[in-house]
């Protein structure tokens, strides 16, 4: 395997640098062919290091660059990245779109600062639209990436067909898979159901060669596992998403009302085994595509695991696809 | 307690008409102030009647409307009420539309059909576009009406904001409660959130002084309870719908799953118990707004049980409000 670099953004999660920094060095430890550049406070990320983090910064392969300030979810995202040029976020991209060694990033902060400044420093050259990807867990066992779930609220159906070639290229990156399967989600599966958008944007998918459209789905079994790439505006995508994680709560919140009203401890393990399944936030996280180099976002509220589960999924896109191997730009 | 009549579309149930007979039936001996017109064929609506039927057939309580076709829900609803207009659905619009006496129309038939012939035989004189409005039960006990959930996927602003006119008038009618809150669904709590049309409908919505408007909700909190009318077009409401529904669905099955591997007869139980809390079948169906007179679409897959429960919404709103009292018309 070689050797691929990451940068972290230290800053921006609820739960504080610490966490990120201990992720960051969990993720050292398992992943051999793993180097790290952490952005933010330096003396902070000097005192959160693990024993082990610490020999890294002495072999090379992490690398600490300084940032004295940080974006909040209280700032506004388009303001933030010119008020905050000091910010763990601004120097974490800036670093990227100038260092060739540096190939993908990961942040737990502001998710609005994030998209604004993924376009700033790493939009491509024909500065097309970015989407806020999220592999999801679907009902076969297997993974559907939705693909806008909340960038892009105002979208065109080239732009719908964009987000379809973003996601089967994301998709075949991720799990080495040739021709991810690709629907469009819709209010119902005939091709002329679907506001204006929608069903223009059918026309164009079931045309493009590129693309192994499969259909439209609705929301009831959008998450069944018959697609690999999920395309919705992110309007739509974000409501997808967040009604899917608002009524898997709203259930477990049931289950757990019923275990107290019948006073039987084994609901509760079921609620917690259902709370596992459900719970997006371990699952990696989500991706900004359309950019130069691959953008993750992971919850405010991510664990060290959320961090090494989604170095690893990096890791596993650069294994699976000379397209972002090191030294090259992501660009496709 | 005055006397209402209310025909009932006896044709386009996946169980057959007996159903719908038998549960036309229940619901004359449950309410006494009830009054209705049954429209099918003939002579199999006398078949079905039940004993006690029958016997409101001398009294005039019941009345026969005979149609010898009916729509099924293979036809084409644009084409259908011109190539079926014997149908049962169309007899039924038809004396809905003449008869001052009809007050409202139960079917639960071929929902394209319903809607368009609604806006054939009930438009309002404005021939305003219609929402198809569902009642769904909150978290916190209480109930939210979706509005649109798919008669109208392409709105603009001003249609949201009529949307939220329509759903108020009827929550007033169904709870008598005076100023139902009415949220609008969107991508994100703040103002600022949403795609273009949404964005422009919160203001409209925040200015319009009958509106009791409490701003936007996500997906996540959508069906929380925090309002009794929640604004969407037709196309993220369809989204909302059947993400819930299929989600829930999901979470049963995981929970059956889950029974089987552990053997434990009990989850069994749980998975049942909820999959009555979801089953959104049985609360009582869907109502087209927008037109003169309340056109309730019961699901295909109906019982007796939810004839009889949506005749007693119908006349809850007879009750509640001036609006729908016998021998006036429905519009507003």
């Amino acid at each position: 395997m070689d050797a691929y670099r990451i940068v972290i953004d230290t800053e921006g999660s609820d739960k504080g640098a610490a966490t990120i920094v201990k992720g960051a060095c969990l993720a050292l430890e398992k992943y051999e062919a793993l180097n790290l550049t952490l952005v933010g406070k330096e003396e902070c990320i000097k005192e959160y290091l693990t024993e082990a983090g610490a020999h890294y910064l002495t072999d090379g392969r992490l690398e600490i660059i300084h940032a004295s300030d940080a974006i909040t979810n209280y700032d506004s995202p388009a303001k933030a990245l010119f008020e905050k040029p000091d910010s763990s976020l601004v120097r974490a991209l800036s670093a990227l779109s100038t260092r060739d060694d540096l190939l993908g990033v990961i942040s737990a902060g502001n998710t609005g600062a994030l998209i604004a400044g993924a376009m700033r420093f790493l939009s491509t050259p024909e500065r097309t639209r970015p989407a806020l990807a999220v592999p999801l867990p679907a009902e076969n066992g297997g993974t559907t990436c939705l693909v806008d779930t909340g960038a892009t609220v105002d979208c065109t159906a080239q732009m719908l067909l964009h987000f379809a070639r973003l996601g089967t290229a994301f998709m075949s990156a991720l799990h080495n898979i040739e021709a991810p399967r690709v629907a469009l989600l819709s209010n119902g599966s005939e091709p002329t159901k679907g506001n204006a958008v929608v069903k223009e944007a059918h026309l164009l998918l079931d045309e493009a060669a590129d693309i192994n459209f499969v259909g439209n789905v609705e929301g009831t079994n959008a998450l069944s596992g018959a697609c690999d790439v999920l395309v919705a505006d992110g309007f739509a995508g974000n409501m997808l998403l967040k009604t899917t994680e608002g009524t898997a709560r709203r259930l477990i919140t049931d289950i757990v009302k019923y275990a107290k009203s019948t006073g039987e401890e084994k609901y509760m393990h079921l609620a917690g085994y259902l709370k596992s399944l459900y719970d997006f936030n371990s699952m990696g996280g989500a991706v900004i595509l359309g950019v130069r180099k691959p953008t993750f976002k992971i919850h405010g509220s991510s664990n060290e695991q959320t961090v090494v589960n989604t170095v690893g999924m990096l890791l596993d896109m650069f294994e699976n696809t000379g397209v972002f191997k090191k030294g090259e730009l992501a660009a496709k």
